[in-house]
């Protein structure tokens, strides 16, 4: 689709621009607290911590990237917008992605404590069809307009997407059960916080075909909801996923 | 060769570009992992767990300034794109490959735990073969065009290039049967990993005699291609070593 960023009223690109600012201030914050945080956990959980900090840090750096793209890409000077010109990078959040959902699989099955065979083939395969979802999302995304390009890419990569919620719905669900009884409420709220959190990224995706929105709009939206959409899946599930750590850590002493 | 970095197409630079980034992002992140997990080694492995971080700190360090040098040498304004004229230093990733390829051998000559004189002998000898290789093919790289400049000295550097894995192929088969049983499976799939990824370089070196690509195809060939050999050498490879050092310490508990 055409960015037309040269549309954006004040008070979108106000809030666009301070959405980004709020994810790099977010995602600096996360990082810290979950490096911070792990020598509070037992050694066969630091891993997941340390990997948890990972995918915050990841995405901090790319929020930084988005931001000075956006800032380069779009200017306001007496209370006037204006396109500079310089490409807004899209596929920021793609790269992102491509690094962070395979990393946010491992940290959950890492801190599930699953035997080491099964760890490593739900890894395998969930961190496989991650990189396909993405790889096919891409195309579509910045394919021109809203129209098949965007329909028929999406659907595609919806395949890989409804594998992996699947395999996590079905396949945790019956692990909880052999989680401590302190975890087991949180283990199954991390697990409903992933995959709602990830049906919010192909709702973003789909919305400009369902909702009339125009230009500049179908940009804010786009752009507001991946960062929410960001923000659930990498720093609130962070969070439970530490304490997950934290509780298990306690209940093994 | 010339690189003619003002034909690139938008879609090429930004693959390029965007390949960059995702080397800076995932070299950031593969150091923190090492830096961070060394806490989990035990004692006699942690030196070449330091060394595994600093192999990707200095690629992270290589692929900022290889990212901010082709920012200043080409510029996309409104859809078009343009060279500045700014130079694209090519010398980084031999700077980068100078001081990381004989690191890399290190670590993996370390968590294997030879004997000392074997560890200083293989150290010494594959390090000043892996300069050597080094230093010979960067004249190549730099040469004018696709021509004889490039061929001879790639065929000089490959002489040290195939000491060295031969070197590792057959010396680390001979050691693996030393090792410990839970990670001989690891051991012999790090070697064939440093092989495979390390045959990927030549490659792509000779890739432009072989493949018929012209003016900036060649440019975007090569540099996709050492990025993704370099991600494979350097961090996968890594994380390969830190796995064999994490059961090696759960072995000698």
């Amino acid at each position: 689709m055409k960015l037309l960023l040269g549309s954006l009223t004040p008070d979108q690109y106000l809030l666009v621009y301070n959405a980004f600012s709020f994810g790099i201030a977010t995602f600096a914050a996360a990082t810290v607290f979950f490096w911070l945080g792990r020598s509070q956990v037992a050694s066969q959980y630091k891993t997941a911590i340390t990997i948890t900090g990972l995918v915050t840090f990841i995405a901090l750096y790319h929020y930084f990237r988005i931001f000075e793209s956006f800032d380069a890409a779009v200017t306001m000077t007496n209370g006037a917008i204006q396109a500079s010109g310089s490409e807004f990078n899209r596929a920021y959040r793609y790269v992102d992605w491509l690094l962070t959902v395979p990393l946010l699989l491992i940290e959950l099955i890492l801190v599930m404590r699953l035997s080491k065979s099964e760890t490593v083939s739900k890894s395998t395969t969930l961190g496989i069809a991650a990189a396909l979802m993405i790889a096919l999302g891409y195309p579509g995304e910045v394919s021109a307009g809203i129209g098949s390009g965007r329909l028929v890419w999406g659907i595609l990569a919806m395949l890989p997407f409804l594998y992996i919620v699947y395999t996590l719905y079905v396949g945790l669900g019956k692990a909880i059960s052999s989680q401590p009884e302190s975890v087991r409420g949180l283990v199954a709220l991390a697990r409903n916080v992933t995959v709602l959190s990830w049906f919010f990224y192909p709702v973003v995706y789909f919305a400009p075909f369902v909702i009339d929105v125009k230009g500049a709009n179908t940009f804010v939206v786009i752009e507001l909801g991946y960062t929410l959409a960001d923000l659930i899946s990498k720093a609130a599930f962070g969070v439970l996923i530490y304490m997950i750590a934290v509780r298990k850590s306690e209940a093994s002493v």
